[in-house]
């Protein structure tokens, strides 16, 4: 393959999942050169130079829009500059991917949507990443070729290792809460799953099982919650912050003529001890090893979009239906009460 | 043992379940002798005689309460029926093991408690089994010891195989709906792992996914709640009528410290088998083959405190407990309200 | 069923199994009442009449088969007197239930069957009992089901907890070594499940990973062994002394349409556990955990063997057999050299 | 990184192996470039260039050792041509990696180990894959660790999904029959995580289940084995190409503190089905799905020996003892007599 064939990509952000995006990019998404990187910390950025060999260094954002040696633009920001950014990555004419959510809030979807739709040309992508994993696809695939009959209901958890370190709890004032942060990864899975319902009413509710601290930002560290769909489909939701055996995200989907099930036994691997502790194996520490492959996937697919001229697998009505059935939810948990979401 | 130390049991209906009661009476529950049976069916009293040895048949229940042979009374009758007839058995300073639930109604519930409480002398347990069985009692032994820390969350499902012939469906008049005939099993569990935290409020949806006929019902095939506790506890049902691999009663409890999970993969027995459909095992066809041995424990158990003069583990308030949660749940159903639970 | 048509038990040995035996004879199997005991220890006689309710207690042997109360004699004794107690119980007209193995030497093997054999009304079986494991059962059925095609390798392994306290030291003077105390299960296991094939030649070899002390009996606590039997059928065994985990009996039936696999992952029960240590589950500590309800099974099937006239499933000659097959490889595990059986 | 750092690799082979080999090399192995690829079939060379870009196309393998602008040479041939092209890049000073076995003579090993010698500067590794698989990998790192002890027993088998097109058989006069094949691999592992033991004895038999055309090549298509070593060490492997569930790599390895297994249940992904066949799941259908990611290791980690002079973690020596012993386990199935290994 020829460099004039390949994407040539910006990334902004450096923190702990830029990182690895911007060494996917660097090495291992194919078709990719990684040309550009964007952070406010110095340190990050001579790590990109020196670790990644990327040469084209900005403290702002919009000096790296300017570049045009960038093609397409890789946020891995905070939630809150998401909209902004990219919208002034649409106008500045890059492609852009950003990852997930979209935003807290509803009105942000919407104009970046507006935004987008402004300029076809342009691929836009948030990044829900578990869609990528090679057993969500597979589970997908597996739908669509009725394996299952008609899938009805989604039930799906994503549990996070405790942090003792209360990083959560930090994160609280920004995070959006449990659901936004957490179940919009799963409102994304089940929607997709069983072929984009429309979400009816929600529930939830939830529990501060240990870190107190949430209680102040009306989170909690543990989430449950209903999500009833339009055509006879409803979800089932479930996310923790307080886990000792690692990352866990499992989803069960039930059809008329069986069930799937993805991520059952976190596994790290495929070794399994026989000891004192019985019989065992070790779990994901955290969504990255779990995800690792899906991250890559993920990439491949944006970079593949841009290349081809092709439109996305996950538009921005995705990403806006996932904030705005996690907005409902939060609601709920607050309110004790049913959300109608018409 | 001698004869004389034996408990004297009277089993009443012999259905499919009552016939399984009374061949573990008759053979396989220690310090127990099955002296008479009830029921309104002549080839089933015949069976009974002929397979089991039983000398003392009776077509009317008063009959058999009349009999000073028979000590304890076992009650595997409809549901409708529990209630007069437990508190028949009361009146005839009988002990009385009646199958779950204790009834359809609140009202009864509280009558059947009141004459118990005026016999202080008799035993009476409803038999909700699934505390027996050994799985789940070692995680309950489990948590007491701290394993987990403290529990929270109870997430329980009961899936029974999609019966082709419509059963379901027949029985729906009677049933009091999928939460009073399944979930009620997984809300007593729930009760008992989370130690006994008092109902604040729940909210539950379903779905017909196969069996329309439900539908004028009011009953679904496919039913999910939730059920919020007063301090801190939370329980998520799900129960189901529709699938494909056999029975699966699965129930995880999450706690500060660790997750105890009973019931993944409903194995029917220790065999794998590898071949063109990959790696796999059967699994149980219906609650019974999943819980014979707690069938069995259930009964060693009252007979125990009866011989022996000790309180069932299982009280008449578990049970009316039980049924007044799922009650509110179908209401929930109904409604697609929050019900709450003072 | 009348008292007249029970079996009337006599236990001999009331040493740990004998104890379990004991109990299960008086409560738990059907047709049956332990009638009488024996054992040369007075506290285990005292535990049989206090605990069981057993009246017929005896010191003697020769005692016990003079009761004309007695129909069945079951030997739960060490292993060097087994060929001489078999062959006393037939003189004097008992049925006889031994443990296994039956003999250390072919020459008793070959006695026991000649003197059986003079008398056809008894019945006489020596309990391999895993044969009557409802999975090793259920594998059996599916072989002869055809759902694996022909049965060409057998994969036995029988795995124990590692004792401390150096028991299995203590008891290799009489054990008869590893092969013949433990493999001698996998080698019956391995005959039956593969339509009783005629061995050709086996190799062993062996370690001592752990109890030096079995080096001066010429034994090992870790032994590895192959069989080749005739019509192009193969076993590979593998027993241990000294696992961490617990008990483990697992066995592999390769076919020419598929595998089946019983007892991989010795769980102990239903319970899974997600903590600080991983996905485990605990382990069946000993063999007892293991094949309890193997252990009623057999005493079952012997019972109704007597009691109906039938034949039982195990013969002497599969006893023999299983002895013949073990002592060669004990020869190999000494000589380093294929040991050829005619 | 700037391309003057990269290693210039030719593939020499695209045969199935080879293009995944020159796939990986072109675009997923970091600090590679795939420069030229070598094969005698015009057709997989125009695959090579179309598809991977590869400008550097030869039909004669002596012409590309002739290329100034490879630096590493990749073989992926025919096992009867590795030796000889082993020394011919040797000879041309390049460095060069080479597909498992080295050779099936053990005078190809011994003469291609001594121009290696002569060589030190040049980089030589035989493709034993499964060392750099991420499971095998924190297997014997936890053996490292201490975890389980003292290792002294390795069990491990590779099976194969029958071919019922009838590959094996066609392949049987060139593959050194199923041993040195498959095996080979296993005798690799065994070495390598019990510390490279000295081999004593093996024995070895095996049975013709399906391929009858196997016969007349001295070959099985299910052969077992048992190999001791010197200081108390020992290991069992089985080889089969007649299953019907997939492709299954599985070791055990036992330790005086516990048991590591890697690669019980051959799961092709994190999906399980639960439907009419029962709990189940789809597994690798060959080696190639098993061990996608240990290519790909085990390519970066020769890059990175070369690149950084550093000395492969297997050497030559691993690879002769393996072929040594497969050579053994050969002659013992055809004589079935214990072969020593002095």
């Amino acid at each position: 393959m020829t460099p004039s064939s390949a994407l040539r990509a910006g990334i902004v952000g450096l923190g702990r999942l830029g990182r690895r995006h911007a060494e996917n990019l660097a090495q291992r998404v194919p078709r990719t050169e990684l040309v550009a990187a964007c952070s406010p910390i110095a340190g990050e950025l001579e790590w990109a130079g020196s670790h990644l060999g990327v040469e084209r260094l900005y403290r702002d954002y919009s000096d790296l829009l300017r570049d045009p040696q960038v093609d397409a633009v890789f946020l891995v920001t905070p939630t809150s500059l998401h909209a902004q950014q990219l919208i002034e990555a649409i106008h500045a004419g890059k492609h852009v991917f950003c990852e997930k959510p979209l935003s807290l809030e509803l009105a942000d979807c919407h104009r970046v949507a507006a935004e987008a739709a402004r300029e076809p040309r342009l691929k836009v992508m948030i990044g829900y990443g578990r869609r990528f994993d090679p057993s969500y696809r597979d589970a997908w695939e597996k739908i669509q070729a009725g394996m299952i009959g008609a899938p009805f209901l989604v039930r799906s958890q994503n549990l996070d290792m405790n942090d003792a370190s209360g990083f959560f709890v930090r994160f609280a004032p920004t995070s959006g809460g449990i659901f936004l942060d957490c179940t919009v990864h799963d409102i994304d899975l089940a929607r997709w799953l069983l072929g984009n319902p429309k979400p009816v009413r929600v529930f939830a509710t939830g529990v501060v099982a240990i870190h107190q601290g949430l209680r102040e930002f009306g989170d909690v560290d543990n989430g449950v919650a209903t999500c009833e769909f339009g055509d006879g489909k409803m979800a089932c939701f479930y996310a923790s912050r307080t886990m000792s055996h690692g990352h866990e995200t499992l989803t069960e989907i039930f059809g008329t003529l069986g069930r799937l099930t993805v991520g059952h036994n976190p596994r790290l691997n495929r070794v399994d001890i026989a000891d004192a502790h019985g019989m065992r194996n070790e779990c994901t520490p955290t969504f990255y090893e779990r995800f690792e492959e899906a991250f890559l996937r993920e990439m491949a697919h944006f970079v593949n979009c841009v290349l081809d001229d092709q439109a996305p697998a996950l538009t921005l009505h995705d990403a806006t239906e996932a904030t705005r059935i996690a907005l409902a939810l939060r609601e709920s948990l607050q309110t004790r009460c049913v959300v109608e979401l018409g």
